[in-house]
């Protein structure tokens, strides 16, 4: 776990169908809310339809190459059957439910990528999936209260590059309670990160003044996290999640 | 990962505070959201903070009873610090980042929950933490932009229970694209479930019907999942992430 990095590259070696199960197998032992298993796994190895994923991904090559496509959902639509099957009234059309199944998917994501690295497998997350989850719902036919939560792409690594870099863990850890950040502790915990050849020469060739300029400016712009916010509220809107009036409309 | 159980009940055995430092510094290296490292984790100890954090997590005796509670959060206010310093506009008040940052938080959670379990830890997951955010918000001093979304107790194990039981994996796992359940389906997978002796016990103790029941009636009922929605909701649009008007006020 200490040695991990995402793997972007895969080589031809194809998963065997046994190993899968083992895997999915031990990430269904993982902890979900309530043994509910408000989760469901969309396992995609199908050259066309990874194609027909591929640009709700922004064609990230990942998705095409790799043996195999994970799509984690948040699922009540099965507990949901169950009850009605079962003369309970369900209560699961509700953004409550929606955050249970969305932890229980990322649960389930995590225990997969883990189990998936023990045995020298690796992985990418692809953090397109709640951008264009309309399209991937499209695509996977996924039928109301299942929302596609993360995507994780599978292979053997083809080729393993180095660790990147984490911010000290006083940006992250606090203890007892929330400890606020003085503009010196900000300067600090990244100084790091910004003195880094590799980061110095990403700035240069986007050519803005700082490294958080590109992420602001290029990765994870205001303009695009406000439509992909309006999109996915939709998209839980559709699902049967949430039943919302949105004051202002993100991305309008 | 396959002897996964939720451990409820600890020894007095303290955890070596180097130990933990290695298990959040295992849990770091985990995958998030463009490196960004949307998260954070609140580390309590303070007998006092863990008592006044019992009533949230509705007094389960987990809470004042590990030696140690981690409360893991979506995070995107040391970000913004770090842009607002660095000319960079920050465009992070929105739910497509809550919802990278609920993903982090989670995947860390899970990471931290493995590490753990490889030393000898047990560990249980709080669902209790969305529902009664607000209350967790004010004792762990969560500024803006910050939001808790689990918790999790660690301590060394007093019980060890059985393992509970889960789903088959056609349940949750789906081939290529959703393959939507018929009412056979359904009876074929809940069945060992339904004719498990403890369930059946758990059904008659609690006078119910059906198992079904158990969660749609007393454990998981839909006037709690919409009381905590609009909660939860409140949270959000308080903490900065959403900017939304309520359609149909749940929980009114």
């Amino acid at each position: 776990m200490n040695q991990h990095r995402t793997i972007r590259k895969y080589s031809n070696q194809a998963i065997a169908p046994e190993l899968l199960d083992q895997i999915i197998e031990t990430t269904c032992r993982a902890s979900n809310t309530g043994n509910m298993q408000a989760y469901s796994i969309v396992v995609t190895t199908d050259a066309a339809i990874k194609q027909q994923l591929a640009p709700a991904h922004f064609n990230q090559p990942m998705v095409t190459q790799a043996p195999i496509l994970l799509t984690f959902c948040a699922d009540f639509n099965r507990f949901t059957k169950w009850c009605e099957q079962r003369q309970a009234e369900p209560g699961y059309n509700n953004f409550q439910s929606f955050m249970a199944g969305a932890i229980d998917a990322t649960i389930a994501a995590q225990t997969f990528c883990i189990a998936a690295e023990s045995v020298g497998l690796g992985i990418c997350y692809l953090g397109t999936t709640t951008y264009n989850a309309k399209e991937i719902i499209d695509i996977l036919k996924l039928p109301k209260l299942v929302v596609p939560i993360t995507t994780i792409t599978v292979g053997y690594p083809e080729i393993i590059p180095e660790q990147t870099d984490r911010l000290p863990l006083a940006a992250v850890v606090h203890s007892e309670t929330y400890h606020e950040f003085s503009s010196t502790d900000i300067d600090q915990l990244y100084s790091e990160k910004e003195n880094n050849k590799f980061y110095k020469d990403f700035v240069a060739e986007n050519n803005k003044e700082t490294l958080a300029q590109v992420f602001t400016d290029i990765r994870y712009s205001k303009k695009n996290n406000e439509l992909f916010s309006g999109k996915f509220l939709e998209v839980l809107k559709e699902q049967g999640f949430i039943d919302l009036k949105i004051e202002n409309p993100p991305g309008n």
